[in-house]
């Protein structure tokens, strides 16, 4: 047996595993890892920095499955490696409930999986962002550190996504040599052959973008390696458009798309293991091949060891420091420059927007916290995201922790996905809430993961003005709100806007968005309180506990309700003003606190400059909602709260309309 | 004066009019209408075929601005050309409360505007679907009714947003050729100069998507005119990137994004002035320029006038069609043939998934609504979205009336905005409903706009099983109910899927969107009535109506309300169902009859597959609500539904115990 004929069996492992599982699931994707054997097996015993016994080695190669339907592949090739956690009795529970081998690959449910992937485009995405976060951990900490490559294997579908021109653009223009793309080019999709809906020249496209692109023969292992070989030492980003067939070796369905995502069938299957030459049963791996495997998955451990002894080499504060970053701990100061910092803010009560209020605690923050990586979607001067320590960062110079995503909203949030991921980094990034739509696939990700990362969303409704409809939330917050997992705030000042932020920096395990004004507000927290009020989701922040209207409202909408309070009061009556930063901390209130705050007055008025969905569990479905029930309009914002009778006399006039109507 | 100096006259009454607009407003974006003045005079003087005084023209080119934000330069060019509607009284009252010049263009407001622009890229991705439009009413009505151009200006925006690969990518495949793409090439965007976030070869890019694509001057109307004769006589799309400064004629803001979104001030206004040699006063044209504007403006009168008596001398049944198709009226036989079909399904009781039933109906709709053209973002398989008639769209037969729009759901929803746009045809399109996300923003802009088009979404809850959470919608249902003006529709069986499809093509100002089962589901309605009972919204559809338990269920979960009802009765209680095929349309009903519907019943008790946000507008904040509260999980179908407890025993139980609670 020579080398490459071993290495051809050990790809067939690969083929065998993955058609056994998916048949004996009686679903899944066996196409994609039939044809990508060969290159799998290339990149993972030849290149690949792996240890799979410790699979969170800071400085191993990230591989980003971003044609997550073909998991068979992943999981193949890390039970061959000798994952202990990714069993033989794993594989045989693939796609079912509890098992680590679900239908796509999760981060969050199997060792050694770096992201979650399956929504086509968004592992190339990502990729962009481990790539960057590697180059920007390099440039802190040298190459004895931190020297790794993101390796991608990407489809027709992530491809023909848009988002894949966003984040090609984004890496070629920033010059990311260490992200290698290996493009599975079967010329197949579900529909049928790729010639049903495209044309393009993706060598040529990514050329166009600054990349290095080159096309091989993806059954040729040798082909592939000198490929690979040739991307490492570029200095542009590479893609290797690896020319496959998709279901390689089943006798009818290769090279169609009845491979690409159902069980083969029994005759198909023997067919195959024919064709392959490979005579064993099903989730039987022969000696030979087992053992290629697992020394393959052995050869990184001196590197592991090496890089280990480097680091411990390395003076007790740098250690620390690391160690603290990709624990994700906040640096021992924070909590006091957090309460400082409010302090301050109820004593000058400054009256902005509380965007800018964001930009405000933003400087103190990356001042505090150099994990922070700041950025917009080409909105900086809009969402006020640049804190006054960043510097952007270039393709020439990698330390700079302030991004300029460019106008790619989605790209933007993939890529944060990515950079938390990778780990040492807490990556933020804006745009206009409206925009939040463009970037939602990401931001679901995010909520799915549970990535550290945070959403500034400025222009937050109507109250943006003359730009119009087109670029005023409406459905935004509610459509946000109904992400699970996902943090939404929307603070009523500058002193909410810092615990929003305090609380978004601190909660490690899920995303973060917030909502933010471009008008100016005034402050309204004026009596300074250590307790960060904001975490209880919502709380009473004007008024009598006993009143007999409660006026709940959000972000801009606050100064609102305390002015119909006034008015209400003027009128002799009672009413108290409940802030409500986010939903989702006060669901996750005890019951007892949860009633105290909703109270049992006779009258609940809701008021937030945006559709209704949501607020009942507020006010009752018979409650009082002042707000939109449309899309709203372009003209300056003097003129639309009036128009759209989102205004303190309107809530006053309803409420005491209401008390009058009980009597 | 020569020719061109008037022409160049021309082009500077675009960049005052935008400058003394914008000035006026203290609001909006001179930049890019000073940039592209000369593109424009171009364009709209040589080449548009549009006549101002009848907008409507079937036959007119359709002209799209990409770069919505420069509004201002669409709304100076109708003004100039004579439009009735935006008289210099309107350029004056811009981005004000009910003027004609919003913001952003917007189709629904103001006449003479083909769609609406300001959410970058998606004028570029409607505009592919203007094209096509007009190539397939070409192929059915031939050159002397439909032969037009499709013109776009974009931005770096446009081209930096991921839809604009999708885009691009699908035009250039199907060799939409009289599709030319005006790229305002100016170096800057918000943020900076390109060169902070972009290094993309556009020109380069575009050819390796199958365009045609050149440079030019955009300040030489000559070479921008022979660039545009050459993009004509292209076989295949075309860009133009036309070198330009942003802000041209501003003494120190042009070439900066500081002439990108703010009025440029007295000072920069007088020197622009200065500059151009513009000496009038603001909004006031001088008289040779005036006069070749409206001489301008009348060019196309005489070939509209053709077209009308060419379009006469038609056979009458032709022009009647033609007509039908641009008013958006359904056949004649349309009613009674969905009704016949209905009648049939209650009959035949086919256990079905919706998404079959779907594609059911489809077969007959397709014969009898020859408009509608389908179509899938690669999942033509599993969404059913396919007719029977129906053969695929290709670049060699544009006859086709399937589109294969490739793993694009953004592109495929914004050129379905722009094939309803166009006229004459109803436009439908698949994809899972997860992958809503991905087509939000588009969905968004058919829902602001009011187009007709029918998003056909399958796959719609945790039944679609083992694909996963990240396959899985769990919050999308109450994401799209948000949106405001879009009919989402759950159907629950094959008769109510017949009866939301009606609806969904009767409803011709409001989009629509089908939630659709990947699981079988029986007949519910097997009792036929010929009213339109889902156009209630939400309907009794078993069970007395004086029931102490009321279960409310849309979609896959009707059949476990059902089921619950039986236990509930079998326990010697009593419960009704009702099926709320959607929240909009019962919104829609009078008081008394939602009143009925909602029920004095002790317990309510909702049940749906997907998150609890806008259910207590049923059951009240006491309610029981069965459903999910996070994400899915990868797992068969007949495992989730009991693992997540959406079950008819857990309805039937929480119901039965809240009953006994109560006594």
């Amino acid at each position: 047996m020579t080398a490459p004929e071993l290495n051809k069996r050990m790809a067939n492992a690969i083929r065998a595993l993955a058609m056994d599982s998916v048949e004996k699931a009686k679903s899944g994707h066996p196409g994609m890892p039939m044809g990508m054997a060969d290159v799998a097996t290339v990149l993972f015993t030849r290149f690949l920095k792996f240890d799979v016994a410790n699979p969170h080695w800071p400085d191993r190669d990230r591989f980003v499955l971003s044609a997550g339907h073909g998991s068979m592949l992943l999981y193949s090739v890390l039970h061959l490696l000798g994952s202990t956690a990714l069993t033989i009795g794993q594989l045989k529970q693939f796609r079912q409930l509890h098992s680590l081998t679900p239908g796509h690959p999760e981060n969050f449910v199997t060792p050694g999986i770096e992201t979650t992937t399956g929504p086509l485009g968004q592992g190339l995405a990502m990729s962009v962002g481990f790539a960057l976060a590697e180059r920007m951990l390099n440039a802190e900490y040298g190459d004895d550190i931190v020297d790794h490559y993101t390796y991608v294997i990407a489809g027709d579908g992530c491809l023909m996504e848009g988002v894949s021109h966003e984040a090609i653009d984004l890496a070629g223009h920033l010059k990311l040599n260490k992200l290698i793309v290996l493009f599975d080019d079967n010329g197949i999709t579900i529909d049928g052959h790729t010639d049903l809906s495209t044309s393009v020249d993706q060598v040529a496209r990514f050329q166009a973008s600054g990349w290095h692109a080159e096309r091989v023969d993806g059954f040729d292992q040798e082909e592939v390696a000198a490929a690979i070989e040739r991307a490492r030492k570029s200095d542009k980003p590479s893609l290797i458009a690896c020319k496959t067939i998709i279901g390689y070796g089943a006798p009818t369905k290769a090279d169609s798309h009845a491979s690409h995502g159902a069980a083969l069938g029994a005759a198909e299957i023997a067919g195959a293991r024919e064709k392959l030459g490979w005579p064993y049963p099903p989730f039987e791996i022969p000696d030979d091949v087992a053992t290629g495997w697992l020394e393959a998955g052995k050869g990184w451990v001196a590197e592991r060891e090496a890089w280990e002894a480097r680091l411990a080499a390395k003076d007790h504060d740098l250690k620390a420091e690391f160690k603290r970053r990709f624990d994700k701990i906040l640096p021992g100061n924070f909590e006091a420059a957090v309460e400082a910092y409010k302090r301050g803010l109820s004593d000058t009560k400054p009256k902005v927007a509380t965007r800018k209020s964001s930009e405000m605690a933003l400087d103190m923050l990356t001042a505090i916290v150099p994990e922070l990586v700041g950025g917009s979607a080409d909105l900086t001067g809009s969402n006020l995201t640049r804190g006054k320590p960043q510097k952007p960062l270039t393709p020439e110079d990698y330390s700079g922790r302030y991004i300029h995503y460019g106008i790619r909203e989605f790209g933007m949030s993939a890529a944060m996905n990515g950079i938390s991921l990778h780990g040492g980094f807490l990556p933020y990034g804006g745009t206009f809430l409206v925009f939040s739509d463009y970037a939602r696939p990401a931001i679901r990700l995010s909520a799915l993961m549970g990535t550290h990362v945070v959403y500034v969303m400025t222009h937050d409704s109507i109250g943006l003005g003359e730009d119009g409809p087109t670029h005023q939330p409406v459905e935004h917050l509610a459509a946000l709100r109904a992400i699970p997992h996902l943090l939404v705030f929307r603070p009523a000042d500058a002193v909410e806007v810092a615990e929003c932020w305090q609380i978004a920096l601190e909660t490690t395990n899920h995303p973060s968005l917030l909502a933010l004004s471009r008008q100016n507000l005034p402050v309204l927290r004026t009596a300074h309180s250590v307790e960060n009020k904001s975490a209880r989701g919502a709380y009473l922040i004007a008024g009598p506990a006993d009143a007999e209207v409660t006026l709940f409202a959000t972000g801009s909408e606050v100064e609102i309700a305390v002015n119909a309070m006034a008015k209400i009061e003027a009128a002799g009556r009672t009413a108290r003003v409940v802030s409500v930063p986010s939903f989702e901390l006060f669901a996750a209130q005890d019951a007892a606190y949860r009633a105290e705050v909703i109270g049992t007055a006779k009258v609940k008025v809701a008021i937030e400059a945006a559709i209704r969905q949501g607020w009942d569990t507020f006010i009752g479905h018979d409650g009082i909602f002042i707000g939109m029930t449309g899309f709203g309009a372009s003209a300056p914002i003097e003129a639309l709260y009036p128009y759209f009778g989102i205004t303190a006399d309107a809530a006053a006039d309803a409420a005491l309309a209401r008390l009058t109507s009980n009597v």
